[in-house]
Formats: C-alpha cells, structure tokens, sequence
C-alpha cells in the first residue's frame, strides 16, 4: 500500500516559505475552533523509525499554541498501568475539550512493535486493531477530533537514514524491541499496512505521509490536522441539526404498558430474621476479608457497581459489604456531578481513572449506568449518545473483567411504597436527612420510566462476563446478606480459577 | 508519654447510645462547614497494630457524608511513586476543598515501621519528622484542616488481641515490616512516642485516643476530627480579619526608588552573529540530544523552570531547547489559570502533578513563582499567603533537586524599549496576534512593581541546589544559547557525579 506514496513528493524551500505561514495559520484557526467548540483533538504520529516523528511533534508546539497541547509517548508499561485493565493507559492520557493530546506512536506503536518482532502472531495482531478501531469510533462518536498520521519512508531512505544515524550514535532504544524493529523495514512496513488496513474508517481515517522530505512532511501533517478537525466540525454541525430533527418529532415516550419487566417479576416478600442476620453478616465479613485478602495477594481486582432505586439501601449494603474488607485495599467511589474536568471528557474517562489497581477493591455508588438510567430519563444526553452507550459499556466491562479479576453489578430493587416509607421515615431522622432531597421526590414521580430504562439496561448490558444481580432489598436484611453472599461466591470462584500472580 | 492515656476510659453502650447520634450531627455539621467554606480536611489515623484502625476509618464514613470522603494508604510505593521526589505520593492525594482525606498512617506509617525495625538510624528518623512537621504548617497555613489521631493500645491489650488475631489468622502484612512492628511493641510506642513529641504543633496538634474499648475510641476520634475544625475555621476568620485590617492599612508601596536590583545590573549588550549562532545552537542541541538520553539511563530527572518578561523569549527559548530532546522523555507544562480541580488545592498542587520521572524533562513555561510575582504585584493573594511561599517553595524545590536530579530557573531580560518593540512587532505578524493581549500592555505598566518582586525572590530563592539563572534576552540568539549551555552544563555536572542509577 506504500507504494505510491513513497513517489518522493517534495516540496522546495522557496515554495515551502510561502506555504508554511499559511498553513500555521489555518492550523491555528483550527484549534481555536477546537478551544471555542469544547473539541478535544487527539494527533496520532506513528511512522518508520528515523521518519522524523520526533520533529514533527516539535513543528506541532511551534505552530500550535503550546499551551492546550501535550505530548505523550507509551512505551514503558509502569506498575501502575500494568496492574490495570490495557486501556488505561490512554484513557489517563486522553485530551480534554478543547486540549490538543499528542500520542507519539499512540496505542499503535507497542502492537506494531510486538508484531514486527514476532512476539504476537497474526490474529492476536488484528484482534488489537479491531478493538483500536472500536475505541476510536466511541472517542469520535462523542466529539474528539482525531488525525492519525502514518509517516513513512522508502527503504533507500530509511537504511540511508538508520546508516547516519548509527554512525553518529543518534539511535536510542526505549523498549528492548525498538532495535529490532528500525532494522526490519519489511516486517515494519507490512504491520503498518495491515493495521492502517484494519483501521481505516470514515470517523477516523489515516493519513499516510512520504517523510522523505521535510518540508513536504511538515505540510502535509499541518494538513491532516486541520483536515480532521474540520471534519469534526462538520459531523458536529450535521449531528446537531440531526438532534434538532428529533426534537421536533413526537415526543419519546419511554414507557410500555403492559410489558412484564425483569423488575417487576422479582420477589420482595423475602425477609431475614434479626438473630440470624447478624450471625450471618458476621461470618460472611469474616469470610469476606479472608477473602480479599487472598484476592490482593494474587493480584485479582475487584470491581463492584451499586445501583438502584433512591433510598433502596446502596449505601447500608456497601457499608456493611466494606466493614468486612480492609480499609487499605478498598475504596468507595460515590458517582455524583462530575467536576470540571470530568465533564471535559469522554463520559467514561471518569470511571477508568478509578479502576482498581490488581489485587484491589473499588466500589461504585452509582456509576456509567447513570447515562442509560438518569441521563436517558432526564433527557440530559441526547438518545444518539446514550443509545451507543450499551455497546461502549460493554467493551468497558470486558476490559475490566480481563485476566480473571472480578466485575460484579447490583441492582438494589425495592416497590414503590417502601420507598415512600423510607422517604418519611428520613424526613424524621435528624442524620439521615441530608439524604432527602427535592430531587429525591420528583425522581419518585418517573419510577415507570425508570423501570423501562432500567430494563433496557439489563437487557443490553447482562454479558457471560459481567451478569446483572437484581436484589430483592424490601427487607434491608435479606439485600445485604445477597449482596455479601454474591461477593463472596464471585471472589471463591474467581481464587479457584487458576491463575499466574500478576503482582509479587 | 503514653502512660497517662491507657487508664482504660471506657463508655458503657448506654452512654454510647446517647452520645454517638449527637457526635455524628456534629461531625457531618462540621463537614458541612467544610463544603461551605471551601475547606479542605485531612484526617490521619495512626496506631498501635489491632487498635482498630480500619474501623475507626469505616465509621468515619458511615458517620460523614461518604460523597466526599476518600481514603488513602501509602506502603508499597508504586514504581512512579519510587521514581518521584518523596512527598509526591501525598500530594497527589491530598483533599481538595470541602472534600475529606482520610490517610491510614499518614506519612508517619513508612517512618514508624522503619524506625521500629532499626532500618533507619534515629538522626533520620528526626530529620522526617522535622520534614512533616514543615508540610503540616504548610498545608495549614493554606487553610487545611488536619486532625492527627493515635490509637493506642497498652501493652496487655495489645498483646491479648495480638495473640487473639493471630489465632483467627487475622493478621495481614502488606509490607515487609508490618509483622515485625505488630510483634515490637515496645519499639513502636518509642517511636510514636517521639514521632509525636516531634510534630505536635497548635495549628496541628495530636490527638492520643485510648483505643482499649470501641465505644471511647469511636467518641473521642469524631471529637478529634469535630475540634480540628472548629480550629480551623476559627483561625480562617481570625486571619479574614488580620487581612482585612491589613488592608485598611497604608497601601504596600512594592518598589523601592534608588535601590540597585539584580536585573539593573545586567549588561543587556550581549549579542550573537547569526553564522556562529546556528553553528553553535545545532552543536548545543546535539550534545543535549545525547546528554538527556545519557541522564535518561542514569534516572536523573531535570526540572526547568522559565520565568522572565513578556515577550522576553521564554517560548523561543524552550522551543529551541527541546528540538535538542527527544520528544518521547520532555514535556512542557504552560502555566496559566488553573483549573478548577486545581484551584481548589494547595498552590503548589499543580505544580506537583508534573514532577517528572526519574530520567524524564518537565519544562514549566511559567512556574510556582506566580505567587510571589503575578499573585503579589496584582494583590491577587494576601500578603500573609505569598510571603509564606518562599520558604515553602524552598522546601519543594530541595525535594526537586534531591538525588542528584536536576532544577534549573530561568529568568530572561530584557529592557522596556525591547518589550515594546516585540509588542509592536507581534501585532504585525498574523500568527504572533494571539500572543499578544490587553493584559501584556497592563503588565508592562507595573515593570518597576515586577522588577522589585523579581528582585526579592532572586534574593530569598536562590539556593546552593538551586541558584537563579538571570539570562541577558535583548538579543534571542544570545539568550538561547545560554540557555542552551547551562542546561548542557548542569547535565555534564550531574552525569559526573557517581550515583546510583534509578531505573533499569
């Protein structure tokens, strides 16, 4: 596929200075437009070694404002990247609204350096670009404006180029494959292409540079970049009006009367009573941290999500699920109003900067479900975002529940009328009335489209790897000892699988 | 010390009853306050191994709004931890306002259990807790609350629950030394015992709790937390006072006429010939290509900091710097408004999120100097606040430079007449427009304030680790190699000396 681009495109250094003001500029109008619209824009520069990756990130700062640009470079896994499902990585990394992220290589770079050097074989290769391609379609679904940029060499060029620079000592490798992959053009080159191949769509396309020349190359960066944020803009405009389109059409009535729901065929009648509850919590507590404990020392993670009703006894379980867990491996995440930087990310990118490290617990109260349960309901997302959301969920949760760790999702199911006495009885306790609030009461009044939306959820979202475990929680009692138990049957299961220690 | 405290208080379940509904109004009255006046709480619980620790950090959360709570242990320092200056572990998890911190151990738990087990000698041991003695009198005078909690056990309970839990196979060792210290009583009462001698202060004092019987410990630990901030608000509107009568007061007139500075001094004759200067930046950025790859292997970081004029240079200068590094080790981190994350935590917070790895370059355009330059001449910060910063940066930057890593301040000259023809200048070029704004002409009329606060940081900042570097900019060329060469220097310096390398 390279080979009509390695036609040795040049471009004079009389042309190139009467180029290049232009281009800066319009460069500059695009980031403005990225800083003005709230676009965050990721630049993917990959390339065979010596193509001059470097100085095209340098040219980068030079004609952008520096100041909403960063650089990143993945090579190096550190422990904590490691000890965390493989996307973390980026997520960590990924530019906010309006923010300009460089990924030198981009998550490109560690596959193609695996493939070139036969560490991974052919299908586990192409597996990693389908799920790269995945990632990108969700991070340009939701408004990031991406260019990724192939600078390639023609081998004269290349061994020409890698000669000099062995002799003059300028070849530094940072992973022990980098030698082995700057001397294998061919086995660089053929990667590249079945990756560019495998990962070239409409959203996200490549853009592959001859790097032989330098002006040339730097032109036709400038130019990929503004391209992708000008496509960018243009997807953001037609999808507005497309959102304006169904707004003016009948309204979306969430409800279906008459459906039997998963939530109404649950029996809340179940009950507990009081001397065995506690005898129970107690052995379940001890058994859980008994447990966790084993789970740290083999490094298998635990993450639990809490949703359900207002007032159907998240937090009481929770509390009760943590007392038996050591404080130090465990911590509770309470998902309410993002912050400031939160909002100006992917609404997933939240969660994963809370995604236990091996060995370690993270409770969600409430979590990313809220964008198919509040947002949908509440029409704060519009239904082109939420209704992608499932899919995204999915890929999301199959990543934290690779490499055996643990994924457990409760929904905490009560009827109506406890909550209405649960409501009251708040409204009369002194420390729980913080709990009560206006918003509480007008959530009640759309329990129908909740229950509809919830449905949905379970439908979509219940994988082989991440189930969903409806809790009867009328009786506060019986919701906690299912809750423990369903912990404590997960994390038996998942000590029994065997399993190679990911920490030491 | 300890004698007086395990006199075996005790409070009956009856008493308990009555007390604790009370106490928890107070405690979340209390962070309620906090939410309400943008304080940021941190509470440290440390102990005697059993004292119950982990529930003492579980019934905070259950009495306290869990929103806002998050809780932190520090023993196996992670690998970007390890790489990190030592606070950075703890800076990157302290509260923001209005949020809580809940630190197991605190930064007393790695000392404790080091001293305990004779790994470090007791001069060193003093030297930390003179070193988190200072970091608490900063965050407090920054307005954190902190409230300092020891459990403490005697003997005979230790012994019995020790005996106890070790029967149940309830002991858990996430660190070498956790056995050890459980086992040495004697050895960790010392330690404490001059832990605390050590770092008990007004503004953050300890609280030695009993922790023999639950119901006093649980008690005495909410009034631990309820006083710690009480105190601080209290100290909050007495310094809201201070500050206001401070500003009834004659205005602070900044410059100081007839007095010689720093800057005055500078001969800003200095120029370069363009022929040698091309030569000579293409030698220099050569040299520095291979100096930081050789720093990289040895793990020493450099921190380079860029303060100086509008329009001196600073951005041309760190561009030309890093055409000479490899893109994938460097980063530049502009500094301007923070965000609100940012804001919401201590001034140096920001600045610590970017502390580079060991090998690794971070490139401030801008710095902490803000508070003592922008902050003090706009009177965007209270005298009391940035006058407190010079010792406080001190203090960050002998961290930065611990190890052999290496800190290097800029500061670029130029004359009045200089700044102006840049002024103009920039106006005329179309992608310079943007650089230059109503705010740069305002900042020029407060040269003679700038001047005189440039003039008392060089005075209180430059230290033997980490002295100024006043760089004659009037001509570009000159001052980027200057630059140039004083970074070329400091690597050779630093590459010199033996020293263990970090990484492998």
């Amino acid at each position: 596929m390279f080979e009509t681009v390695a036609l040795g495109r040049r471009c004079g250094d009389k042309e190139y200075a009467e180029l290049a003001p232009q281009l800066r500029m319009r460069l500059f109008e695009a980031q403005r437009q990225c800083r003005e619209r709230g676009i965050p824009l990721l630049i993917i520069i990959a390339g065979i070694d010596g193509s001059g990756r470097g100085s095209v990130v340098n040219l980068l700062s030079e004609w952008m404002d520096s100041k909403f640009v960063r650089n990143h470079v993945f090579w190096m896994e550190t422990d904590e990247e490691r000890e965390r499902p493989d996307d973390w990585r980026y997520w960590r990394c990924l530019p906010a609204e309006g923010r300009t992220g460089v990924f030198v290589g981009g998550w490109y770079g560690p596959s193609l350096r695996l493939f070139c050097c036969g560490e991974i074989k052919e299908h586990e290769f192409c597996a990693r670009m389908h799920h790269w391609r995945g990632l990108e379609a969700s991070l340009a679904d939701s408004g990031m404006a991406l260019a990724k940029i192939w600078l390639h060499l023609d081998k004269k060029t290349h061994d020409r180029r890698l000669k000099k620079r062995l002799q003059n000592r300028e070849v530094h490798h940072f992973t022990p494959y980098d030698k082995k992959t700057a001397e294998n053009y061919e086995g660089l080159a053929g990667a590249a292409s079945k990756a560019i191949t495998l990962t070239d769509r409409a959203d996200a396309p490549w853009i592959i540079v001859d790097a032989a020349d330098a002006n040339y190359r730097n032109l036709a960066v400038a130019r990929a970049v503004i391209g992708a944020v000008e496509r960018t803009v243009a997807a953001r405009d037609a999808k507005a009006a497309r959102v304006r389109l169904e707004e003016d059409g009948a309204a979306d009535d969430i409800t279906r009367e008459g459906v039997i729901s998963t939530l109404e065929a649950i029996d809340l009648s179940a009950g507990a009573d009081h001397a065995a509850y506690k005898k129970e919590l107690a052995e379940l507590q001890s058994e859980l941290r008994e447990l966790t404990y084993r789970a740290y020392r083999k490094g298998i993670s635990s993450t639990l999500v809490f949703e359900g009703w207002d007032a159907a006894g998240k937090g009481g379980a929770i509390r009760r699920l943590l007392a038996g867990v050591d404080a130090r491996i465990s911590q509770v995440i309470p998902v309410s109003a993002p912050s400031d930087e939160e909002r100006a990310h992917h609404y997933l990118w939240r969660f994963w900067r809370h995604v236990p490290r091996a060995g370690f617990v993270t409770v969600y109260d409430r979590s990313w479900y809220g964008r198919v349960l509040v947002e949908r309901v509440e029409r704060l997302t519009p239904r082109e975002d939420w209704s992608r959301a499932y899919a995204e969920i999915n890929l999301f949760e199959a990543q934290l529940t690779a490499r055996g760790n643990i994924l457990l999702k409760f929904w905490l199911h009560i009827s109506p009328d406890e909550q209405l006495r649960r409501f009251r009885e708040r409204e009369e306790i002194p420390w729980k009335q913080y709990k009560i609030t206006a918003e509480d009461w007008r959530n009640r009044e759309k329990w129908p489209e909740y229950m509809c939306a919830a449905d949905e959820m379970f439908l979509r979202t219940s994988t082989a790897y991440a189930p969903w475990n409806v809790i009867a929680a009328e009786d506060k009692k019986f919701a906690r000892l299912s809750v423990l138990r369903a912990c404590r049957d997960a994390l038996r299961t998942a000590l029994h699988r065997p399993r190679k220690a990911l920490r030491h």
